[in-house]
């Protein structure tokens, strides 16, 4: 097919750009940084270029005549394949080169403004973004409203509605269980017994693992940024980043173990389709799965410290003398913080159900922008019982709306509840869950790859969790993970 | 000029591959080599398909009809691109093509028979390199050898017969000062403390000597290869690598010096001609130059010492009651060695003048494949006393053949003559020689900048040298140079 091997040039190209991005975040010298926008400016032209021409189209069209079978791969990936070609094709170039312009503005001003907790410097931007997320959702088209146009582009096959349900239906209980969790953290709150805690002994405790989760090293490895990421360079160059607190280990070891599990997806998507839909991943909602899965339910549980707490002593002195249960209250605090990113497993869902409804909001025109800092904080305030001091650490904390990222956030979420719908299904497995409860990770990382990574894209997500897991996407199976564990 | 715009594109493309090859050497995952060739190869596909555009022709055809003077920078930078244009079009494709096969496999039998030490078994491919080589030299053309022709692309404006004056006027007097500075070594070799010294500690000392000699880390960093190397990848992030020996801190340290010298040459090109010639380094007799400059004419100094070796007692404690008289001896110990990446600075040309003298008989026919060991024996009793123990010793030790890297030995001495034609003329600057005499090296900088790095590739490598130190290149500065360090 030689519209396969244009997919497969374009991640020749798109990966290339992928390494010089890694490097900007990782080793560039700061002197570097223009040429390197240039580079990878004339790159994503290449890009362009090539998804735009006529040879793309035609061989898109070649392909599609042969009919193939529906349930085939082959069909799966050309029905992806025209999907992203519609998509593009249905923005023309003026309004894509109109949005990056927008949103590098918009960018500077977002952290100008949050610097100085000024939303009215703010504004005028976010309601171009907003403008420019409305037109186009009315050029992608959508049936309910603009939202879910938008989501299309993150969580495809999924509706703005089917997401408020689950969100609704998490949020109902979950502001009881957090704020149960809540008090009964203040109530007993071990520290983390005082550092150093050096970045030495830190790296090669992660690296231990990582490995032994099922992060091929191989095929991969561990740098130092401040904003942890995972990123692939290639089929087989699945690369995290981590930052180190020498206060407290724990925060680069849950960020490699969640950064490792969109590693792990990565490196077990089907390396003979690198470039075609078939070994892509399908979604946000189900990336962030993998990564929230090994973060949450694999390496905050109890099990996992009863293998690791002696090797973390034996690496970390501090800890000497310092009881396996304490360690796990400190893992298992919660508190409710103005802060998105610093918030806990029991009450970081909450952050998210207030910017979903805010944002369908803004997109259907019910809520103006000047009126976002108000709602924001009567939203907080009704889900947190306590207001931000200001919008800084308000509704400016976020960088994701000055990129132009709207539609965005409910995918995190998604993300924490396919989590523990797929880690429940994966007990259930005989071959799976004692492994578990032995802190021996093969088994499920063998179901993983089997019922999520080997897929690809080549299933909407929706499908993806019914067909590993037996059921529809729920809440259920996170609610009564987070009332097991908090409660 | 709409040729500048093509060849400003080349260096994006060009510096795009030099952050893939970076990272393949410093920190690619295993398992990433194979998706890695392939992106380097989709670049250099675009590389090639824009050089040889008809667009690139046109441009730069309709820039010469604007005949600009004939001393302007326009001019130089006109006729260079025409010069490398000339010399890319009279090889047909395909016999880039076979040259890169031959030696693609070249390169693993070469490496085999090393292993073995069987000369037999690269021999076949040696002969085949060697007709690639004689049959690029017919196409661009000489007049005296063939020898030219292939020195042209690495030295240009330069002769065979001036490069093998200079290296019979050197080897002249080297034979006596070698051996003279190896027998008064052998009389007196102080050893190194033993170390051990740490990794960390001779990267700060590294660090803090390469940025005294003026290497700008905003546009740079070091690290870790097997095989240190300088590299650019773009304007303003040249980064350079060493290898460290726990046993031997200078190990490292000159390795440091030597790439910093290649460095601060990149970083000390005009940077808004990056990408023309005018914003190019010249040639690699001149690239060696300032490389062997700061680490020999600098780094093994007695002044450099003096300023240095309490900062190096500090950080290394081994060294504390080891006399600095003691230290320079170690550093100034000559000894004969069959392998020129071992040899020091007073036997090391010995190695180039014998291989100058081989691969020139090879070119011109004179000498047969089959006879190159015993004729690299003999080459070698004469100019070392004795012949190395076997061929993985001798004719088999480096890689540059195996690579078609004819006509490329001899730019290492040149570099070396040049090096110190270059300081001895610095130094005669009042602004200049004084300050080195404190260990002071802005001024030598500042010299090097303006008379060497200012000038791109815009005068041939000898004119540079003349303008710089008011004579032709001659070997009298470098054979004084080690008269008075090693005897």
């Amino acid at each position: 097919m030689k519209i396969f091997d244009q997919a497969r040039e374009l991640a020749l190209i798109e990966s290339s750009a992928s390494v010089l991005g890694w490097d900007q975040e990782t080793y560039l010298p700061p002197a570097g940084r223009e040429h390197r926008a240039a580079q990878l400016s004339w790159l994503s032209s290449r890009a362009h270029e090539l998804v735009t021409s006529e040879a793309w189209r035609q061989d898109l069209e070649t392909a599609e005549r042969t009919n193939p079978g529906h349930e085939s791969k082959l069909a799966a990936n050309l029905r992806e394949l025209r999907r992203d070609f519609d998509r593009a094709h249905k923005l023309p170039v003026e309004l894509v080169a109109r949005a990056t312009t927008v949103s590098s503005l918009a960018k500077h001003a977002w952290a100008e403004a949050r610097e100085r907790s000024d939303f009215a410097h703010f504004a005028p931007h976010l309601e171009k973004l907003l403008g420019i997320a409305r037109e186009k959702a009315d050029r992608w088209g959508y049936t309910g409203e603009p939202y879910d146009a938008l989501l299309e582009g993150y969580e495809r096959g999924t509706s703005t509605a089917a997401v408020a349900t689950l969100l609704e239906n998490l949020g109902h209980e979950l502001r009881d269980v957090s704020a149960r969790a809540v008090a009964k953290s203040t109530a007993r709150a071990p520290r983390l017994p005082a550092g150093p805690y050096p970045v030495a002994a830190q790296q090669r405790f992660n690296a231990r693992v990582a490995e032994a989760a099922g992060y091929d090293f191989q095929a991969g490895r561990i740098d130092t940024t401040t904003h942890p990421f995972c990123t692939g360079l290639g089929p087989r160059d699945i690369r995290l980043t981590t930052r180190y607190d020498e206060q407290d280990f724990t925060s680069s070891l849950f960020g490699v173990l969640h950064e490792a599990g969109h590693g792990m997806y990565e490196q077990g998507l089907p390396q003979a389709d690198y470039g075609l839909p078939s070994g892509t991943a399908v979604s946000l909602g189900i990336h962030e799965s993998q990564s929230r899965l090994w973060e949450n339910h694999v390496g905050r549980s109890r099990t996992f410290w009863e293998r690791w707490y002696p090797a973390a002593q034996e690496c970390f002195p501090p800890l000497v003398g310092f009881p396996l249960d304490d360690f796990l209250a400190y893992l298992w605090c919660a508190a409710f913080s103005p802060i998105r990113v610093e918030s806990d497993e029991a009450t970081y869902d909450l952050h998210i159900i207030l910017r979903f409804g805010l944002e369908r909001r803004m997109l259907n025109g019910t809520l103006a922008v000047r009126d976002v800092p108000a709602a924001w904080n009567e939203g907080f305030r009704h889900l947190f019982g306590f207001t931000p001091e200001n919008d800084r650490a308000g509704c400016l904390q976020d960088i994701h709306w000055s990129m132009g990222g709207l539609g965005y956030f409910s995918t995190y979420t998604l993300g924490n509840i396919n989590a523990a719908q797929l880690f429940a299904a994966a007990r259930r497995d005989p071959a799976v869950g004692p492994a578990i409860d032995r802190a021996e990770y093969g088994p499920l990382l063998a179901w993983l790859r089997k019922s999520v990574h080997a897929h690809g894209a080549t299933l909407n997500p929706a499908d993806l969790i019914r067909q590993a897991t037996g059921s529809a996407p729920t809440t259920q199976d996170y609610l009564a993970h987070l009332k097991a564990r908090y409660l």
